[in-house]
């Protein structure tokens, strides 16, 4: 029988309670189609950095090497570590040591999911560069709390960077509906986005069958909101692929229903896998969260451990799950049962 | 009689079209308010970069210096000249040259008009930063066309520029209903973002009536959509303003809607209006663009310069029409029915 190893971070607030859910659903999949889980769980979170200064050891990076995959709940717990440490300290150091360059979010109505919009028929794959950009973490700051004060914070695009992020939405949208829109602001960042755009036209040359729209990422939120049917996968920047996936799960129906996959495409490190919504410190540990990203993004996690039955099926639970109402609106059903639910549909 | 010189650039495209429109509209409200408006037209635009190499003539910015406001209608025909040029060519240096820090964009449902959300209740007042930050033109690209390439975009924030256009925010929040999201991304970009998170906290005990939200631009995508009641007047930086305000333009019913004030508020120099949509090269010089964002800019206009009253009966009378479904829909009526319906509501 397969055994996976995987680190299991669950982090902060929430972030505990969806994970504990999410591994119950994979456990039954597992048994299901004959494979084993195996996790390993780190306490790594906003607690232990008040316990020990780092949100993580000073070795945690070669630790999570050797694992085949990492799940990860949520990290961040603004009242007492400030977000610029505690996310420069876990998942952003995670996501650059391995490579996980290819940020997978997919945003489509489950079924008996109600969203804001008039508008339900729509299926993105939004990919987003998930290493460098406008996280590079690169600025200073001069003449602090000085009148004449400046910071600068500097945007880093590399041709590695930039091609192999579009290569892989191309390789996406060629299994998919043959569509990419790359999304930039080059009318007004005239290098990093211009530089991005050529390198888009570069790529498409060799992807014929894949036919390509550049949007401006002003004109694209609002395309999110207006004609989301048009799109098919998406590439964008670190931020823009930020902005755009929040926004992806708000027309999904909330962030209760956002799963993310920050892909390590060649392999070379393990994958991680966690829901796109934060820790929620103010409904933690109250049995309430929506589990359903959590799950989505374990589902995500099995497929990219081969597992993809297995995959299938926990999406197919869980959209029997919420088709039947249960998970749909929020408070209404602990998260307890939802994961019942799902787990039942499951094994049905 | 009071005379206003206007500057009046059509620019390219529908430019041209919603700009005629919008003059026919308030010189009607000129006449029934007894003031004067006397516009001297500028080509400035991508036609006349063709022709003279240059978006504008070398003194364009000191011509434009003697007018008491610039009536703008689009710049941009990416067919013929790079966005990155038009743009940094025309638009932007104005925002910049007269200090037009504060661009003013208010998103509500007018009467009558049918949004891509279910929820239609709602009365958002953005405030975007317009002369720095992730649009200051500070960048470069190294190894060009190698595959070491790399291409950097640095944002500049100066504490004149965060706290003014935070004063000017809290200005408006209280003259409003006191609510005021300060938009940042300081989880990710701890220099700049943080820093202007700090200046908010600062500025925040100056205006205790005030309450303060401190939201991230991805969360606050997503709020835009699944909560947009709850947000009153909104300060961002350029580059989350522009994103957030075409997103407001969107559930507002599209940027057919949107409009747009460049403020300078200690009115050293000529403050700017123009709508938020682009020169739309597909359906220009065919009437039909619709006018209404380019007249409700052109109400802002009228506010500016003092014609309180004049500029909330063209609202009115925007209204007036809109709630008859006239210019609600695209294609169902012409420019110059739109703007003949407006005038006739104005006139009424
Ligand atoms: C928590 C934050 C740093 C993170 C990001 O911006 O990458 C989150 O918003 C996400 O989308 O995964
Ligand atoms: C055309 C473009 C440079 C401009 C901007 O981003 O400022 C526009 O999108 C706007 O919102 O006014």
């Amino acid at each position: 029988m397969t055994t996976y190893k995987l680190a299991l971070i669950p982090g902060d607030g929430i972030g505990v309670d969806v994970t504990d859910a999410a591994m119950t659903v994979l456990d039954v999949a597992a048994k299901r189609f004959g494979f084993a889980l195996e996790p390993q769980t780190f306490p790594w979170s906003c607690d232990y950095y008040l316990k020990t200064g780092a949100m993580m050891p000073a070795d945690g990076i070669e630790t999570l090497r050797g694992f085949d995959a990492i799940f990860l709940g949520a990290v961040g717990w603004p009242d007492t570590v400030p977000d610029s440490v505690s996310l420069h300290g876990l998942l952003l150091p995670i996501r650059k040591a391995f490579d996980q360059y290819a940020n997978i979010r997919p945003h489509r109505m489950l079924a008996g999911v109600e969203g804001p919009l008039k508008a339900s028929e729509f299926d993105i794959l939004c990919i987003r560069e998930n290493t460098e950009g406008e996280y590079s973490g690169a600025g200073g700051r001069v003449h602090q709390g000085k009148g004449n004060e400046v910071a600068v914070e500097t945007s880093i695009f590399t041709r590695v960077g930039v091609e192999r992020i579009l290569r892989f939405g191309f390789e996406q949208a060629q299994a998919r509906r043959k569509h990419l829109t790359s999304v930039t602001k080059s009318n007004a960042q005239k290098y990093s986005m211009v530089f991005w755009d050529e390198v888009t036209r570069e790529l498409a040359a060799e992807y014929p069958e894949v036919t390509v729209s550049h949007m401006h990422i002003d004109a694209m939120a609002a395309k999110m909101v207006m004609n989301p049917q048009d799109l098919d996968v998406v590439v964008a920047s670190n931020l823009f692929g930020d902005i755009l996936t929040d926004l992806g799960a708000a027309i999904q129906g909330g962030l209760g229903f956002a799963a993310s996959a920050n892909i390590c495409p060649d392999r070379s490190g393990p994958s991680m896998f966690e829901p796109v919504h934060g820790s929620a410190p103010d409904i933690a540990g109250q049995n309430i969260a929506n589990p359903i990203a959590a799950i989505w993004s374990g589902a995500q996690m099995l497929e990219h451990l081969g597992e993809t039955d297995a995959a299938a099926a926990v999406l197919d639970a869980v959209e029997a799950a919420t088709a039947k109402g249960i998970g749909t609106r929020p408070g209404q059903n602990t998260t307890d049962d939802i994961t019942a639910a799902v787990c039942a549909a499951l094994e049905a």
